[in-house]
C-alpha cells in the first residue's frame, strides 16, 4: 500500500466519547422536554463526537462530485448511454442564470449554501478545459469488471489519494461537512458487486434498477454482477475495490478517509456512495463514527448498506439520483442539530421551570 | 361570523392545476432520470400549484410562534407547570450571543435563515414589554374545557384575525413559506379534543404523552379530553375550536388561512399545528393545497391528522417539541424542491443524451 494512504488510514480516530457525554448532559438541560428533538439529538451528540466539542460548530458544506466511466457500461447495464457521463460533467460546470451548474446537485447545493467541486476521476471523453474542473483521471473509464480487474492497484490508490487531496482543499476552503457525490453511467453495477462481496450477500439482494432500467436490463446487470463476483475470490477491501471499480468510487473513499482523519463529518448520499463507505469502514472501522447517512434511497441494497454500517438515515424521500444531491439536502438537518446544542439556553440560563 | 373572517375563508382558492401540469412536464425534461428526485418532485409540483408557476421561487421563511395558556393545565395534564409558557416566551425573545432567542425554534430558524415572530395569543401572565412581542391576547389563558367553552366565539374570531394579520405582516416582510408554531403548556389536550371531534375518532386514539407525561397523567389527560367531548355535541368547525380552545390554535388557524389566501405555502409542524389545520380544512377545503407537513411527529394522533389531510410528511425524526421547530427544519427541503424546478437545465439545454 502507498505509504501516504497507509498513513491516512492509520490517522483516523474514533469519535470523542467525552464530548459526546458532555453533549448528552447539555441536552438534558436545554429548554425543551427531554428527548423532544428526537433523532436531531442523536445527530447532535454524534457531531459533538466528530468535532470534539459539546457545542459543535460546523462551518461550510462542500459537495465533491467525482465522475468516472465504466467498462461494463458498454454491456448495456444502464438506462442511459455512457455519453451521459461527460455531458453531465459539462452540466455540473455550466454557467447558468442561477449560478454555476445546471444539474440537480447544483440547484440543491445553492439552496443550502454548499460549494460544489467537480472532479474528472476517469471519464471516457476528452473533457474541455474548465477552470473549475479538477483533473485526476489516470485512464478514460475502467476496464470491464465482468472480464478483468476494473482498475489496477496503482490506479486505485492514485484515485483514493486524489479524493483525499480534494477533501483537504474543500476543508481548507472552509467546509466542515463533506458530501462525496458521483456521476458515472453504469456505476451501480460495480457498487452492487462491491456491496455483495463486502457484506457477503447474494448479488440479487443488492442489484437494483439504478437510473430506472427495465426487467431485461436488470437481468443483464445482475448477470454482470454475478460474473464479476465469480471471476475473483478477493476479500481484501482495496483489492475488492480495484477488481470491481470504479475510479469515482475510489475518489469518494479518499474523500471520506481524509475528512474523517481531519475530524470532519461526512454526509453519505446514496447507494454508490454507500459502497465507498463499506470499503472505508473495512479499512478503518473508526470511519463509521464520521458518517451521517442522508436518506435511505430507493435503490435496492442501500438499506443493507446502512444496516451493516449501523447508521440511521435522516429521511426517506425516495431519491435515486446520486451526485451528492441527497447529501446536500441533509446538510441543514446537521447544521440545525449542531445549532440546538450550541445556541439553545439551559433551563437555568432562561429561568424556565423544569419538569417537577 | 365576522365579515372579515368570512371574506378570508372565501378568498382561498385551490392550487393552480395548469402550473402543476407544466411543472410535471418540465420535470420530465430536466437532466435527471425520470422520478429520480422522489418525493422532492411531488413537493415541487405542489409548490408550482401554490405559487402559480412551473418555476416557483419562494423567497423567505417565517416562523410565527403563538403562545397561549390553557385553563385545563391547572388540572395536571402536562409534565410541566403552566409557568413555563411565559418563561418560554421570554426565552423566544431573549438576547443571546447567537442572536435573538434561546429556544430550539430560534436556533433552528437561524440555520435556515428564517425570521421568528412571537405573539402573545393569551398567556396567563403579565409579559414584560419587548419591542418584538406581538400582543394579541384577549384573555389570560382559556377557560377549562372540561367545564365550559374554552373561548367565546368573539375571542376565537379575534385570535384568528390576529393570526391572519401576523401572517400578512410576515409576507410583507418577505416570507413565502409560513411556519405556524406554538407554545402553551397543556395544549395537546385541546388539540386532542379538536382532533377527536373533527376526525370523529375515539379520544384514546389521538391523546398522547405530549411533552412526556407519565401513565397517571396520561390517564388524567384522556379523562379531560373525554369530559370535554361529552360536554358538547358541537361539530361546526369554529364552534368546536371555541369549545376546546386554545387561543394560540385559533391564531395559527388565522395564519394558515391568510397564507393560503395570499397564495403562500404553509409548513405544518406537529400535532397542535395539525389540529388548527383540521379546523382550517373544514372551513376551507382548498386550504389543503397550501399545506406541507414537515415531519410525522412522535405524538399519538399526528399520523391520523396527516392521513385525514391526505398529505405525506417529509421526514420522521421523532420530534415532539412544537414551537414550529419541525416546520423550520423542513423549509430547506421545500426551497430545494423549488430550486430544482427553477434552476436545473433540460436535457436539450444541456446537450445531455436522454434515455433511448
Amino acid at each position: 500500500m502507498h505509504p501516504e494512504l497507509s498513513a491516512l488510514i492509520q490517522s483516523i480516530r474514533t469519535a470523542d466519547g467525552g464530548a459526546m457525554t458532555r453533549a448528552r448532559a447539555r441536552q438534558a438541560q436545554l429548554t425543551k422536554p427531554a428527548g423532544a428533538l428526537g433523532d436531531l439529538e442523536d445527530l447532535g451528540v454524534r457531531l459533538a463526537g466528530v468535532f470534539g466539542s459539546e457545542t459543535p460548530h460546523p462551518r461550510g458544506v462542500a459537495v465533491l462530485v467525482a465522475a468516472g466511466d465504466h467498462g461494463v457500461a458498454a454491456g448495456g447495464v444502464s438506462a442511459y448511454p455512457p455519453e451521459v457521463t461527460p455531458a453531465m460533467v459539462a452540466n455540473f460546470l455550466a454557467e447558468t442564470p442561477a449560478g454555476p451548474g445546471g444539474a440537480a446537485v447544483n440547484a440543491v447545493a445553492r439552496t443550502v449554501g454548499a460549494r460544489v467541486y467537480v472532479m474528472d476521476a476517469g471519464v471516457n471523453a476528452e473533457l474541455p478545459d474548465h477552470p473549475a474542473l479538477i483533473r485526476a483521471a489516470v485512464r478514460r473509464g475502467t476496464r470491464d469488471l465482468r472480464r478483468t480487474a476494473a482498475m489496477t492497484a496503482q490506479e486505485t490508490e492514485a484515485l483514493v489519494l486524489a479524493g483525499a487531496a480534494l477533501a483537504r482543499r474543500a476543508i481548507e476552503d472552509g467546509a466542515d461537512l463533506i458530501v462525496p457525490g458521483e456521476m458515472g453511467i453504469g456505476n451501480t453495477t460495480p457498487a452492487a458487486a462491491l456491496t455483495a462481496r463486502l457484506l457477503n450477500v447474494d448479488a440479487a439482494e443488492v442489484t437494483g434498477r439504478g437510473t430506472g432500467v427495465d426487467d431485461v436490463t436488470l437481468a443483464r446487470k445482475l448477470l454482470a454482477v454475478r460474473e464479476a463476483l465469480a471471476r475473483t475470490p478477493a476479500t481484501d477491501p482495496l483489492t475488492v475495490l480495484a477488481e470491481f471499480g470504479g475510479y469515482e468510487i475510489a475518489a469518494m473513499l479518499g474523500m471520506m478517509l481524509q475528512a474523517a482523519a481531519l475530524r470532519r463529518a461526512v454526509i453519505l448520499d446514496g447507494f454508490v456512495e454507500g459502497s465507498a463507505a463499506l470499503v472505508g469502514v473495512a479499512l478503518a472501522p473508526a470511519l463509521r463514527d464520521h458518517l451521517f447517512p442522508a436518506g435511505e434511497c430507493a435503490e435496492v441494497g442501500h438499506a443493507a448498506q446502512l444496516s451493516a454500517l449501523g447508521l440511521k438515515p435522516m429521511f426517506r424521500l425516495g431519491l435515486r439520483l446520486g451526485e451528492g444531491t441527497g447529501g446536500a439536502l441533509a446538510a441543514p438537518l446537521l447544521l440545525a442539530a449542531a445549532a440546538t446544542l450550541r445556541e439553545m439556553r439551559t433551563f437555568e440560563e432562561a429561568g424556565v421551570p423544569g419538569s417537577p
